[in-house]
């Protein structure tokens, strides 16, 4: 089969394509034919460091994959081939990824797509939807009626985050940079909109909270924005935090210790690489059709468009910062 | 009525017996007859340094006490001249403290002795059993079967921490510097015991874990432990720390997130300066009263007894740091 392989990791690393060896079936696993695929944060980071976790080189890298069930292995029963998918199911320390024609996936990872959407709108979703999941579910476990605060709602994660806590019910207030986004923002459901660069921590949390703080705050950015929310939760509300690997990872926690504040970290490449918990993916992304279909949860998606053969530039993209949501690429 | 006040916060503090007004009953408040007090690290360090929350000058401190119901404000319906009741009621920031004769408390803070303890016994609880329920029963939120390591189980709140833990279920764990306090740890319930100063964190994940890292570790300790705890704590585990003052505020946080772990910050004084969420601390004392008398919690207590006239003694001892448990006084 053919691949977009990375020979090294680093500043000047690129994706090449390259004749490869399709894949072995192995048990609980399926093997996917790659429709689209979607870049995450993480898979940027793989390419340009080498963190530790990632994968023996030469590489396939990237997490999002959505596509057509080509293969089952023994031990499957969930999946037929033919049925449409989608996962985050690799491009770490041990696990293929998704820039080929073929994906091999352990299934518990897998759900069925959404139906409502096409496969380059089901590749933007996976590792968002788990990060924001586990984050607001499962970590910070917001409730109907708090007020949550999620930064960077245009982001990557921080639009699925928006989203999320909307359907669970609570009131959501979001940070963005731009007026323009300002509207996306509201557009997925955002109560109120903060403009970051002109109101400063002090003024959105008296106008917001009558200066009692947010119950939950949802970093997705870190470094700045993770003091900005210990400083802007309430007396002991919950700071989910993502580890972006552009902020320090020493933050001021005095803010926590004198609220009694909570500090989640979130990490959802753990069953990736270590194999334990993989099913609560599978779980997460099969709620995630459900709220899909349901109308409660879409994708937002950068107008660039790209195929697989523009790898190098829609990192190119990525890296400009000037993106809108996620970037997604066709095969 | 007689108070040991405080007219300096500094290194050269010391308190002093004075003559000053009676307080007046308000609503909501009981008058206590003083007949016992402890000393918590917290007291100490308003003593010694101004953080803010400090009462003003000239100030009566220390928040635990024990004693008789001698008047009962408007609005209080649970206690009654005579009654015999713990709590840690004042010595912060707008209230008053327990070094005096009497001691006014707002209701919701105060519970009823447990019968089978004398004065200077029930005023060795409240703060360090508030402090630990909250930290390990409201934040961490164990379960039955869990392996909770707790640092400092000889230690004001840790042995308070090794036994709650055990009458939820837990198998517990704690952390030494002797093995004179190991042999009061397993007198408390430990089921394992570490020497912190012999055995190296490596090493006691993987005797009494197999090398996966405890579900919950309650950090009392604060600076290089909170590092060890994010150390020895398992993936997508908890860890609940103390800021007791001495440690850095600016902690690596890099442990958690590759983890995926959670902290949590424990400040129990909140309710004391706020005056919201005061109910809970009422609450935490019942249940530690039916604890008390079923056998399942008992205060650790130095054995250097002192009387209230001696209290700059007591501190003194306090900041030697050679005391064990909590260091008590009776009027």
């Amino acid at each position: 089969m053919n691949a977009y392989i990375t020979r090294t990791y680093g500043l000047d690393a690129q994706f090449e394509l390259t004749a490869v060896p399709t894949p072995e079936l192995v048990t609980g696993h399926i093997l996917i034919e790659v429709k689209a695929t979607s870049i995450n944060s993480i898979d940027n980071k793989l390419l340009r460091q080498n963190l530790g976790i990632n994968p023996a080189l030469p590489a396939i890298l990237h997490g999002d994959v959505s596509g057509v069930v080509s293969a089952v292995g023994p031990n499957v029963d969930s999946f037929h081939v033919g049925d449409e998918v989608y996962a985050c199911a690799g491009g770490f320390k041990g696990t293929a990824g998704a820039l080929a024609d073929f994906m091999p996936a352990d299934a518990k990872l897998v759900a069925h797509n959404p139906a409502s959407l096409n496969f380059a709108e089901a590749a933007a979703l996976p590792l968002v939807v788990i990060t924001a999941w586990e984050s607001l579910m499962d970590s910070a476990n917001i409730q109907p009626g708090e007020h949550v605060l999620v930064h960077g709602g245009t982001g990557g994660v921080g639009h699925v985050g928006v989203q999320l806590a909307k359907a669970k019910g609570a009131r959501v207030t979001t940070s963005v940079s731009s007026e323009e986004k300002a509207e996306i923002a509201r557009s997925l459901g955002a109560d109120d909109v903060i403009n970051y660069r002109e109101e400063p921590v002090e003024a959105y949390v008296e106008r917001l909270t009558q200066g009692r703080g947010f119950d939950a705050i949802y970093d997705t950015i870190g470094g700045a924005t993770f003091d900005h929310s210990l400083q802007a939760v309430r007396t002991k509300g919950r700071v989910v935090t993502v580890f972006t690997g552009t902020g320090s990872t020493t933050p001021d926690l005095l803010n926590a210790f004198i609220k009694g504040a909570t500090v989640h970290t979130q990490n959802m490449s753990i069953p990736l690489i270590t194999g334990e918990g993989r099913a609560h993916h599978g779980k997460i992304l099969r709620e995630a059709t459900k709220l899909v279909d349901a109308g409660k949860l879409k994708p937002l998606i950068d107008p660039h468009r790209f195929t697989f053969a523009q790898i190098n530039d829609a990192h190119a993209l990525f890296e400009s910062k000037t993106h809108v949501g996620k970037i997604v690429l066709t095969i």
